[in-house]
């Protein structure tokens, strides 16, 4: 299967040739893979920030461990959680879904009333935490889209969350950052980790049958 | 991009032919992308189970909100995430990278220190959560993959954690259930959702540029 060639292709790169940028309709096919993603029940409770401009890349290096990535890629993808669920965030995605399918369904108006009666008043930090892996799913759809386009990228978690939050207004937005994805090329000489073997768990010890 | 018409392909199947097998050719590669995810410091901190056994998927089926996949599909996926960070599962990883590449890195044994200084120590229920969400990254990359298969495939959170865990055993293991994958076909004549248009809030709701 091509996607497993694809995963074997790709590899957290480490260094980034400042001097390319990846062009724009990869980008658009990148982040169009975020969105496409599954989430539960359909929320899409996060959002993705797009960081070319280079001062706010090099506001955010310092907070990142400084590494390199941030700044020497041309897009920093920065995707970022709802800091909570809310019956207007929830109320927001059901009547997008009865406006596209041009209809209400009974079933699915229950299952609204389900969760604005159990989501909302969970603790927040609990809703955040169910947004965050929401998240991580389209991180995979993006990191896998790059390796389709060629575009090398590497996933961090390395960084404040709470200073690249403010640094781009999310909380006032009612979003909390949980991973960065930045998108560029590699500088293969100057990378140690080019070269170097993918290392995986052996099947088995990653997979078991229950039959 | 091929990708992104593999991702408008899929969707949550609500009906599938409990008489139809996916072959067994096609689910090693599904979990074979979820092997190859990338995960946060390459810890791979989660497993996969591969429930088959009718009479175990009948015993979670009741403690998942009954749906009929659990029952319907060929093979279940069950994503389990570490309980916790421990200095022997850090360091067991660490040491299998070093074995791999045949070499020791003292940059890299200098990361193995930090981690150690730092994740087996946190809080069990904050090391879960972050091992939970690295299990998110691969469930993306097996639902692609059975997009690629033309496998149907319904990520599913509607299940009571703690009873799965039990049905298979896994906090024995130093395990939690997270995420399930019924894996099969679709039984479009019995499926309300397979001829809806996939619903996702528009670009410009999604993605902010900071340009």
């Amino acid at each position: 299967m091509q996607l497993l060639d694809k995963l074997q292709w790709r590899y957290a790169t480490k260094a980034m040739d400042n001097q390319r940028a990846v062009p724009a309709d990869k980008i658009e096919r990148i982040v169009e893979a975020a969105r496409l993603a599954p989430t539960s029940s359909g929320l899409q409770p996060f959002e993705v920030l797009v960081v070319t401009n280079p001062e706010v890349r090099a506001r955010i290096q310092p907070v990142s461990w400084n590494q390199a990535q941030v700044t020497d890629c041309s897009h920093l993808l920065v995707f970022a959680a709802w800091d909570n669920y809310t019956a207007e965030r929830i109320n927001g995605m059901f009547d997008l879904v009865n406006d596209v399918r041009g209809f209400k369904n009974e079933g699915w108006e229950a299952y609204r009333q389900q969760l604005l009666a159990t989501y909302p008043k969970r603790d927040a930090q609990v809703n955040f935490e169910h947004a965050a892996r929401q998240a991580y799913i389209a991180l995979g759809a993006s990191v896998i889209a790059a390796a389709f386009e060629e575009v090398d990228s590497t996933p961090m978690e390395g960084f404040d969350p709470a200073a690249v939050d403010e640094i781009l207004d999310l909380r006032a937005r009612g979003l909390r950052s949980v991973v960065m994805l930045p998108l560029g090329y590699r500088k293969a000489e100057q990378d140690w980790l080019v070269d170097l073997p993918k290392v995986r768990r052996p099947r088995e010890q990653f997979v078991t049958e229950v039959a």
